[in-house]
């Protein structure tokens, strides 16, 4: 079994902002030189996520919308969790609903994906360094 | 290490629908020949989930009017990926709720479950051609 | 290839807890002696979730209180799954937004983690015992 690990950092100028990765995790799966077997690719912070969708600019206003909606940043003060001093808590949330990591086939040595997908970073805290691990294991 | 690969096509009727696909699942094991790995099962379009929950029909009836709520398909002109010509932003929404893929264990050569266990494939923009991969690793 | 499996049980006396049980998972890493691989960790049940973030006691807060918002437990009438004679209809939804299972990528020996990545158990439908298991495959 062959194994790699590879992180890759990310600084965002924006609280919330959407990235893909999928170029990054391509050249992982290359350079580990597996052919058969899986990728995860996981936020190493829990105000991020890595989710897989659609690259479409469109999509990712309303994904930024919705989830405001479903999880408002203001008032601060109606989560307890801003009583520590942070101002994050709903990026926790937000990071809940798209998800910490993505597990992806790796088939003849390529992300063994479907049409539209792509892997994006979602970030719900910027304007800080954060990292992303990629781990595959296979043969 | 061992590996193995299907994918395997489903055409629905509805815009929504709940299919249990465990059976399906279970057969990729057996032909895996592992009795030691994991199974990854996902979706390979980006609306619609696959995912593990209860057989139960109440309860995907419950699932599609929560999701209705959360990301109301109408008016469709509320989501700007919608003005791409597509009509189907929320299901993007609704399948980052249910998720893309689950992770289960293989033991003894079997989906290693609890009592409950199913897997079911989540449709959200249904009427047209859609696959799942399972991708299996192990011994 | 190595492969590990061990259950454990959590007896809740409440309906909605959050449990922290990272060191239990990263025994489960120093018994399987995998130093490269992967740690898939689940619910073995439908109405919990396995998911990472922060060991912050006002943010378990309010992830209670958000997620009652997203799916409230009462009026249970309002759930066609309640008619079976359950009321957890809502815990199967607040299971969905909080995910089934992590995967965590093994390095060294170790759970390959962030600054405040933390495995927890949520659980939304408690007072009964139930399983969480831990599959690692790796070398």
């Amino acid at each position: 079994m062959k194994s790699f690990r590879k992180e890759f950092w990310l600084n965002l100028p924006t609280r919330v902002a959407f990235v893909n990765i999928t170029r990054q995790v391509q050249e992982c799966v290359r350079e580990s030189a597996v052919t058969e077997g899986m990728a995860l690719v996981n936020s190493m912070h829990i105000t991020a996520s890595v989710f897989i969708n659609d690259d479409e600019s469109g999509l990712h206003h309303d994904y930024a919308t919705w989830l405001e909606k479903l999880a408002p940043h203001a008032p601060i003060q109606q989560y307890r969790h801003n009583d520590t001093g942070e101002d994050n808590a709903d990026a926790h949330m937000k990071r809940q609903v798209m998800g910490r990591e993505v597990v992806v086939a790796i088939s003849a040595g390529k992300l063994d994906f479907g049409p539209w997908e792509q892997i994006f970073y979602g970030e719900f805290d910027g304007r800080r360094k954060k990292r992303v691990l990629v781990k595959i294991i296979g043969e």
